[in-house]
C-alpha cells in the first residue's frame, strides 16, 4: 500500500461541482489501495474576497489578523472536500494547518516551516480516513499564532507532510498537463517533459516557469520527496520531478526546457569608481531593503576613466524602492548615474546535460541572432543560460532557442499555461 | 478597572460598516477604563451562505465537517473586527474558541461546554490588548475536534467567558434596546424592562421571547453573571439581568411581561385506559422520539367509560414525529385515537411577585376571558402562568393581559423585536 499526497489548487475546488469532482479524483485513489492525504487550497476567489473585506476595515490591517482571517478560505474548501468524500461513502476527516502540525516561524503572511508533527493525520490514516489537510497555514512555534506561508505555500504544506509522513509521491494537480518544454502560448509545438530533476526544476521555477514554486522545489529536493505535477482536468500523467535522472536523459535529450519571465526589469548603475568594496556597499544598500537581486553584470572598467557600470535585474515591484535606496548612497559610493529599464525579458534553456555539452551555449547564442534578438545581459550556472532581452523580443527568443535544440513536437498538445497564487 | 465581556450578533456585524461602528463602541468601552473582552457571531448571512455550500456537495454532511466550516464564519468576523479596532489606534487579538479554552463535549452541531480555560484570553488581558473570541465554537476534549455550540451559542460563549474571567458584567448587544414587556409588534405600548432576575428571564425566555437564549441565562444564573441586554445600535441602558430583585421589584410592578410562542403544536390523546402506568407508557415513547414535550394536561376520567384523554404540547417540527411515533404504540397502550392542531398559540404572564399575589392568576384569566378569548389549557409556575389558545387569538390575548396589569406605557418607544439565530 503506498501513501500519496495530493495538493488540490483553488481552480481545482473552484465551486462545489468542481469539489465534488476532485472528490471523485481522491476516492479513485484510496479505492486502488492507497492511503491518501489531500492538500487543499482555498476556493477560486475566496482569498481575493476576504482580502477585499480586510480592505474595507483597515487599509493595513495587522499579520497576526490577516492570517487568522485567510486561513478561513482553507477552512472552507477542506470542510467542503471532507463532505464530498464522505458522501461518496468514504471516512474523510479535515485538519487545519495547526492541527495537521505544521509548525512555523512566526513571520505572519511569510511563514517558513520549522517542523512537521503530523501525529493526528497519521492517526486518521491509521483508522482508514482519507485526511485532508489545509494548504497555505500553519502555527507559530512560539507565540501559537495562526500563520501563512506564502506564495507556493500550500505547494509547499504538500511537500512537508508527503516528507515528514514518508510519503511514496506528492501529486500537484493543477490546470495545466505537467510542465513543458516551453510556454505552449509562445510555442504551440512545446512538448511535457514527462521527466525533470529537482535542480533543473529549480532552474526552471526561478527562471518564470509558474507551475511549481521554488520553495515547494526546494523542500522536496531537500527530502528526496517525487514530485507529480499533472492536471486535474484530465487522467494524463503529468511531470514527475525526482532526483537525479542524468542517466536516462543523457541518452534522450539534454534540454529540459525553455524558461521565460517577463516579471523583472534592469538598474544600471553608471561611472561606478572601480575599486575595492565599490560592488558591495550596492548590493549592501539594496540587501537593506529587501529586495532580490537576480542576475548582476559588471563591465570591464574602461582605464581612462578609472570607472566602470554595474548592470543587476530584480523584480520589477520592487524597482522604485531599490532605486530610492541607491540614490541616497549616491554621493557617498560616488557613481554618476542610474538607468531604469522595465521593458526587459528573460530567457533561460535548461538542461542537466549542458554542462558536458560545452556546444550549447553557442547553439544558444547563434539561435538567437539568427532570430535577430540583441542580447543584454548574460547569466549561465552548470544547468542554464539566461539572457536578458527587450520584452518584445522574448517571444522570438523563446520559439528560436526551442526550435535549434529539436524541443518541437509534432502533435500541438492543448493547454493552458497558468500559474497558482498560493 | 472592570472586566466588561461584549457580545455581538450577526446583525451586528453584517458588513465592513457595521464592524467599523462597533469597533468604535469597543474602543470606548476600553478609553473608558475597562479590560474588554468582545465575543463574536458570524457576519449576517455567511452561516446560511456556508449551510447551502454544504448542501450542494452533500445532502447530509458529517457534523464534524460541518462544525469545521461554520466556524470559518466567527473566523472571518473576529479577525476583520480586530483589524478595525487595530485602525483606531488600539491593540486587538482574535481568538478561535478553542484558542480561548472553550472546551466542549464532542456533541458536533450542539455541544455543551465542559469547561472554559482562558489562559491565553488572560494574556492578551494583561498586555492591555482587547480579546476577540469567536462566539458559538469550542474545542471537544476527547477528539480536541472543533465543535459548534447549537442554538444560543455565541451568547453562552460570552456567559461561560464571563464567568472563567470573572467578569464584572457580559452586555448581550442585539437589535433591540432590551426586554420589553411584550412583544412591542403586537402591544405598541410595551415598555422595556429595566432589571429581571434569571428565573423571570428562564420563564420568558421558555415561552417565546427570542432575546435571550434559556442556555445561556441558566449558564448566567449558575454563575451569577450580571447579562446587560442592549442594542449595539443606540447608547441607551437596556435590559439588565441579574440575581433576584424581589426587594424592589415588589414595590414597583410584580409583573414582569407578557410572552407569546406561535411555534408549538397540540396533541390529544383521545380514550386512555384510565390505569396506572398509561401516561408513562405515552411519554416513554416520545421520550424515546427525542421530542421535547411543554405543557401536560390529563383530563378528569369519565366514570362511565373509565377512559381520559391526555393533551400535550410541543414544538410544531416534532409534530409528525410524535404522531409516527404514538400510532405505532396505539393497540399496546390502548387508546382510543389522537387529535392534532398546529393552530394555537401560548401566551404567558410572568412576574416574580405572583407567588406572593392570589389575584394575579384570576385577573390574567378574566382579561383573557373579557377579550373573548377561549382558554385550551393552562400550566403554572411560581411566577408565571400560560395559557394555551388558537392562534389567532395570540395577539388579542397578550394586548389584554398587558393592559390588565398595567403594564403599557404613555410612550411607545420604537423597536424591532426580533430574535437572534446564534
Amino acid at each position: 500500500m503506498a501513501l500519496v499526497v495530493q495538493k488540490y489548487g483553488g481552480s481545482s475546488v473552484a465551486d462545489a461541482g468542481c469539489i465534488k469532482r476532485v472528490a471523485q479524483r481522491i476516492v479513485a485513489t484510496k479505492k486502488a489501495g492507497n492511503d491518501v492525504v489531500v492538500v487543499v487550497s482555498a476556493m477560486g476567489d475566496t482569498t481575493d474576497e476576504l482580502i477585499d473585506l480586510a480592505e474595507q476595515v483597515s487599509p493595513l490591517p495587522p499579520g497576526r489578523e490577516l492570517d487568522m482571517l485567510l486561513t478561513a478560505g482553507e477552512r472552507i474548501s477542506m470542510a467542503l472536500l471532507a463532505m464530498a468524500i464522505a458522501n461518496l461513502g468514504h471516512e474523510a476527516r479535515s485538519f487545519t494547518g495547526s492541527q495537521a502540525g505544521v509548525i512555523t516561524d512566526g513571520s505572519h503572511g511569510k511563514a517558513r516551516i520549522i517542523d512537521v508533527t503530523p501525529g493526528r493525520i497519521r492517526s486518521a490514516l491509521d483508522t482508514g480516513s482519507i485526511a485532508i489537510v489545509a494548504g497555505f497555514q500553519g502555527v507559530s512555534q512560539d507565540s501559537k499564532d495562526i500563520t501563512t506561508l506564502g506564495r507556493g505555500g500550500s505547494d509547499t504544506t504538500a511537500v512537508a507532510l508527503a516528507a515528514a509522513l514518508d510519503a511514496d509521491v506528492c501529486e500537484i494537480y493543477t490546470d495545466v498537463d505537467g510542465i513543458f518544454t516551453a510556454d505552449p502560448r509562445i510555442v504551440p509545438t512545446s512538448r511535457r517533459v514527462p521527466r525533470i530533476s529537482y535542480e533543473e526544476m529549480l532552474e526552471m521555477a526561478a527562471c518564470g516557469a509558474k507551475i511549481l514554486h521554488l520553495r515547494c522545489v526546494e523542500y522536496a529536493r531537500r527530502y528526496g520527496i517525487p514530485i507529480h505535477v499533472r492536471s486535474s482536468f484530465s487522467q494524463k500523467e503529468g511531470t514527475w520531478v525526482v532526483d537525479t535522472i542524468e542517466g536516462t536523459a543523457m541518452e534522450q535529450a539534454i534540454i529540459s526546457g525553455v524558461a521565460h519571465d517577463r516579471s523583472e526589469a534592469k538598474i544600471t548603475v553608471v561611472g561606478v569608481p572601480d575599486k575595492v568594496g565599490e560592488a558591495a556597499a550596492i548590493f549592501g544598500v539594496l540587501a537593506n531593503t529587501e529586495v532580490n537581486i537576480d542576475m548582476i553584470v559588471q563591465n570591464v572598467s574602461a582605464a581612462s576613466t578609472g570607472r566602470t557600470d554595474i548592470s543587476f535585474t530584480l523584480p520589477e515591484a520592487d524597482g522604485q524602492t531599490a532605486m530610492a535606496a541607491l540614490n541616497k548612497v549616491k554621493e557617498q559610493v560616488g557613481f554618476e548615474s542610474m538607468r531604469y529599464d522595465d521593458q526587459i525579458g528573460k530567457v533561460s534553456l535548461i538542461g542537466a546535460g549542458m554542462r558536458s555539452h560545452p556546444g550549447v551555449t553557442a547553439k544558444f547564442f547563434g539561435a538567437i541572432a539568427d532570430a535577430g534578438v540583441n542580447i543584454e545581459m548574460i547569466s549561465t550556472s552548470e544547468i542554464r543560460i539566461s539572457v536578458i532581452v527587450n520584452q518584445d523580443d522574448v517571444d522570438g527568443a523563446v520559439a528560436a532557442a526551442h526550435a535549434a535544440f529539436d524541443l518541437d513536437s509534432e502533435q500541438v498538445e492543448a493547454v493552458v499555461y497558468g500559474g497558482t497564487g498560493r
